[in-house]
């Protein structure tokens, strides 16, 4: 498979100090991508001359009126759960849980997630996301899915003290297998959070990820309920209470982080612990801003996440860029903060960073993946074409998405899913039955 | 022009405790809605019917997997800041102020305000708005551009103490000519703020006002600033100010209102002022956040805007519904508060009320003008198919409108502007020379 996306505006996402963007062609060769040129440079030019005349039988994407950027990562969601999407909307919280999630996740078989997460997967590649770190249980099913769809993914079986626990110590070498026949896929396993395990699960899990070589994905400090339960039981944040487990002596992806001092900021920032800040589920469910500017002045890594689709309720990270930017601003009280290129660097270069792949993911590098968005940019809200970077957090829309690259297969094309044995509306059907059914059972 | 929409999800903004969403008919003739049926009552089954036997002409759209609803009426933008769309972005307000708009909106012509405005109208009506509510300096230039665009549109020549007003004393009585040419649009002083009026050029705009029976629409509270400088010169807040010197005794629209007492709250709501809610600009700006949630217990009207898309970055209704509620829900720390369906209603039914057009605008009502949007729900996002109000704020986007109706003209067909006498591609190009140009000046 060879493709070379010529004369596109490219927003690599790997300047530091320099261009931010350019005019020029992007060529992918099977994984990798092969070429990144700027048309404004004649040693590139002769170097895309060269490649072209070594590749003559590359499909030519005229790159015109569009835009070639890397794959969006989404490092927290629980793709099942788009089963639940506008199911449970504007109530309190404690009857969101007990009478609406938890009685219908509590029904979910293996192929309902299975099902839930195929829908789910569809709408993140539909909308330029290429990479997920998902959070559930039943992840062997889910990483079968993501398999098939063409997705990257980190699959985190998930789990809680009592039978989830149980079915953890079987899902997770299950994922594991699943996922050693797949390379766009690895595991981490994820206790859901603080105060809904032990400490001895807690240490398993570590124990378990330090076994396999893995890093761990928890929920950390979502609610002031969660601190107020920490404080009481162990006199401490959840933060400082995790660092005490041993928690972040391994590689760590913690969800939310709302409510954190600057004392539990620092304990992140030295263990390397990557932030996912889920602006538009935390803003749903009222729990709170996350200080993310504070973070990141204070160094920290931040990524961003969609959360599951029943508090959010789609998956769509354009969106959720702008909240995570417009929410920083207000939080803040400054409109300076978190400007849209640090926004979108949260979206695809720290994304890759949080799963161990910086460099090699979330950038238009040669060598690198080749996970790439192009954008249909000749439309009206995206003129004048002042600065795109900051156009695609301020004014960009999953309805932009034209083509998607995972791994170097075109799956998006036409703004339609292309993925051989994938039928989408085949996918939709099978969710809406699967909604039905479980909701007959409640 | 007859057209029957057949068989779609009809969201009709009329229940008050009745069905929200059904599926149905909806047909046009003229620029009126005709008729409007739900497929699961015999008597409307009939009632279609009999329409199609007696208008064999009218055209017939499939509407299976489709959504119809009123156009979104957007009650607060500056149409031609689509010039400066993306052009000074996370930089502090006076430096955003004083070193990009001002001097950019000093050097625009009425010339360049027209094309400005032609790229913003593209914009809202591709993203389903039909309505908007524009102040600005040469309304005169915008509502010729409004009257050749096909949208509907309440032009509100602006003005700020100095020569801004003698401008305004040229250009009202122009736009109000342009205006009586159509009968889409309507006029309405717009003084610019408390602090940036004298009250002898506030007296004089409610002197129009009454004498050509017009509204008032003026920015309120925006603001600390704003409070703060009011409170030095007179004592008091900006909405008592402008209570005492009549301006709310003529019907007014009150943007943003971001810092307003409980007090203020009730001189608001005696006088029937109708406040414009732009949460994304007021994000943007760290303005702060408008007390929605309590505006609504306290009986106030609340509608929705986008403000112009220098703070925005574009005038799209759909994330400013999601981010109202989001922000709203945040706000209050209560997920229940702001539902969808008073979201909705904002940016439909009370944009209606706010310029005097309840009931014959934002509803989906047999005998109302035929302003409506066609969305293509056939898609993994809008997957399960839970609450059709709830997909609308939560879950959709401008790139799922496939149709526009204004005053019964099809206007978008197919996510493309079809108007006479209108070439996207050329809008385009023009306003990114006009933008290039003024920028050259700077």
């Amino acid at each position: 498979m060879k493709t070379l996306i010529k004369g596109a505006v490219v927003v690599p996402m790997t300047a530091v100090d320099g261009a931010r963007y350019f005019t020029g062609s992007v060529a992918i060769r099977g994984n990798r991508i092969a070429l990144v040129t700027d048309d404004d440079r004649p040693d590139d030019r002769r170097r895309e001359e060269q490649w072209r005349a070594e590749n003559p039988d590359a499909e030519v994407i005229d790159g015109r009126g569009k835009l070639v950027m890397p794959g969006l990562i989404n490092t927290h969601t629980h793709v099942a759960m788009t089963l639940m999407r506008n199911m449970a909307d504007d109530i309190p919280l404690m009857e969101w849980l007990h009478e609406r999630v938890w009685p219908f996740e509590s029904r979910l078989s293996a192929d309902d997630i299975a099902v839930g997460a195929r829908l789910g997967m569809a709408e993140m590649l539909l909308g330029g996301t290429t990479t997920m770190v998902d959070m559930y249980w039943h992840e062997a099913a889910v990483a079968r899915a993501a398999c098939e769809m063409g997705i990257r993914a980190v699959l985190c079986p998930s789990f809680v003290d009592g039978e989830r626990m149980e079915e953890f110590e079987r899902d997770l070498p299950e994922t594991l297998a699943v996922a050693a026949g797949c390379d766009r896929l690895s595991v981490r396993p994820a206790p859901h959070a603080a105060y809904s395990c032990s400490a001895e699960n807690l240490r398993r899990a570590v124990e378990l990820a330090r076994e396999h070589g893995l890093g761990l994905t928890i929920h950390l400090s979502e609610t002031l309920d969660e601190q107020r339960i920490i404080r009481e039981r162990h006199g401490c944040t959840p933060t400082e209470y995790l660092r005490d487990l041993g928690v972040f002596d391994v590689p760590t992806i913690a969800a939310h982080c709302v409510h954190v001092s600057d004392g539990d900021m620092e304990i992140l920032r030295a263990h390397g612990v990557t932030v996912a800040h889920n602006p538009q589920s935390n803003m749903k469910l009222a729990s709170g801003a996350a200080p993310v500017a504070r973070m990141l002045a204070a160094g920290l890594d931040v990524s961003l996440g969609t959360d599951g689709a029943c508090s959010n309720n789609d998956l769509d990270m354009w969106d959720e860029m702008r909240s995570a930017s417009l929410l920083g601003k207000l939080t803040a009280g400054d409109p300076a903060v978190m400007p849209a290129w640090e926004i979108l660097r949260m979206a695809t270069a720290k994304g890759a960073r949080a799963i161990g792949m910086e460099g090699s993911l979330g950038v238009v590098a040669e060598g690198a993946l080749a996970d790439l968005v192009v954008l249909d940019i000749d439309k009206p809200h995206w003129c004048p074409g002042n600065d795109p970077v900051a156009a695609l957090v301020y004014s960009a829309g999953a309805g932009d998405v034209e083509s998607v690259f995972v791994d170097g297969r075109r799956i998006v094309s036409g703004g339609r899913l292309s993925v051989e044995g994938v039928d989408t509306a085949d996918l939709m059907r099978r969710a809406s039955e699967t909604t039905d059914k479980v909701l007959s059972f409640i």
